[in-house]
């Protein structure tokens, strides 16, 4: 019998769940509200019921699912299975919850960060296939990082590795989230590239954009794709933030693909083009040659199958992805 | 019987020869001038008769030497046993050294770079001793890098990983030798506190310390320890530089310890404290909490021991280090 896997992103406001085979062909898919607000107990009980809805709307009975893979914000213990602290789930401080999935649903589970299982999902089907050693870099409200070393998920000694929102970039620079200074973060979320033309906006600069309205990184690339002066700067600085922190990522890692996802995706590839021009300029040239940068090809399903695929990759050799 | 392996050290000045025991105990040592502008074919010939010398002084057989280790400036192909290019040995374009030494000597040879043997010569039998996870600086003319990650030798896939000098920590700022701008090399090696002192009495900073005079990195600590402004500023900007550029590495790889060496060892334990506190401020509380930032205890001598010891791990292993 084919083996099927659930992957579940565990988010603030969203529990996705994805049913897939174990090359990670979707089968079925589901999104219910987390309904966070009441605490872990009430979130893992809706997991647990979310994933025997979603077997059964695949017509597979749950005991036929091999294993369940959770993709949940950080910090984590993923040794221990423990989501250690997270800012959008109150409550939620050293929650066992792969071990109370697993009891609840009576099936072996993982518990992977959420930005490392969308690089895992990636690198098993998506841009990343065929690769052996790949960086991805998530550039939403924040960035988010997931590193594939030899085919495995690389975690660091506690689950901090591959934090690559917080290379320092810009020494002394601008604040970001973390407290730190001068963060990739910093610069080249998409909330930090709203943040930062509004900033210029407020400081006087010219721009067509409207720093009343709601603002989107899709606008701010839009007004650039339009030649507003402003919003050219910003989108310039972000691709040199990006190819600071890229070249950076590559002088460490010497990896086979960069792969970009997230909301600022939107950019286009024109903005691509630019990043990769730029890495080409500053990164040695051993490493740029054998290092493809592209944008995801999964997008916002990497890490419901990337989770799914981590569980499925524990199931087959027993030990995690 | 025991087994003995020698470690070499290809310098463009000399060859630093040494034979050691499995578990890294130095057993003999060696210096002799590299002559390296007579070429390739006379280098390798003299580290062949070196190797030779070396075990003959110790009363052993060349035949009795297990396995021979390199360590040779890049960028090389570890893979093929190449060095690719050498700015400091003229005519080493491609060339085969692991296989020449191999044959000329009959004995199995492995070729690292010589920052990444200096790394597993300290991890092996020096200050990193028992960790798993473990990232060296050298701080020197350049900055050098070396990352072990579960025990072994980090690379990257073209032998370009690993190259911490050239994290970008200040975009746009200082030039760097490696024609990019703001890479910690360009702050944080001896060569670089040296140069960054000289321009800025040049541009009219006061300070005792004499421009015309030869300085070393060691002049400028001591002139800051001494309380020159000038000098207390730029020892305080280096230990900045190298936070940022450890934070990125915490941010990376989560290791159990990031242990630097090189010239600028004579700083002493009050900068190390001056770079750990500010590492504490900026990395992620998990990750700087598992990781120790500590000097090398091997010095200079961790780039032989480590050049015998990834001989050593490769013939007992069947796998590089």
């Amino acid at each position: 019998m084919t083996k099927r896997y659930v992957g579940i992103d565990l988010g603030g406001t969203n529990l996705k769940l994805g049913l897939v085979a174990a090359d990670g062909s979707p089968i079925q898919r589901q999104t219910t509200p987390t309904q966070a607000d009441r605490g872990p107990d009430h979130v893992i009980h809706r997991m647990a019921q979310a994933v025997r809805r979603l077997a059964d709307a695949a017509g597979v009975r749950t005991s036929d699912v091999s294993a369940v893979g959770i993709g949940a914000p950080g910090p984590l213990d993923t040794r221990d299975g423990k989501v250690v602290f997270a800012p959008n789930l109150p409550g939620w401080r050293n929650i066992p919850v792969r071990d109370r999935l697993a009891q609840a649903l009576d099936l072996p589970a993982v518990l992977e960060n959420d930005a490392n299982a969308a690089a895992y999902g990636e690198f098993r089907c998506g841009a990343g296939r065929g690769t052996n050693d790949m960086v991805m870099l998530t550039l939403g409200t924040g960035v988010g990082g997931g590193i594939i070393l030899g085919g495995r998920l690389f975690r660091g000694k506690t689950d901090t590795g591959a934090e690559l929102g917080h290379l320092v970039i810009n020494r002394g620079g601008r604040r970001c989230g973390c407290g730190n200074r001068g963060c990739l973060e910093a610069y080249a979320s998409a909330t930090a590239v709203v943040a930062r033309t509004r900033e210029a906006i407020e400081a006087g600069e010219a721009s067509a954009l409207d720093p009343a309205a709601d603002m989107t990184c899709k606008d701010v690339f839009d007004a650039a794709a339009a030649a507003d002066p402003l919003a050219e700067r910003i989108v310039d600085e972000t691709a040199d933030a990006l190819a600071a922190g890229i070249t950076s990522i590559l002088h460490v890692l010497n990896p086979d693909m960069v792969v970009l996802t997230g909301g600022m995706m939107g950019a286009g590839d024109a903005f691509l083009s630019d990043i990769r021009r730029r890495v080409h300029e500053t990164a040695f040239e051993r490493a740029w040659a054998v290092c493809d940068i592209r944008w995801s090809t999964l997008g916002g399903d990497a890490g419901i199958l990337g989770a799914a695929l981590a569980a499925e990759a524990a199931d087959r050799t027993g030990i995690p992805a």
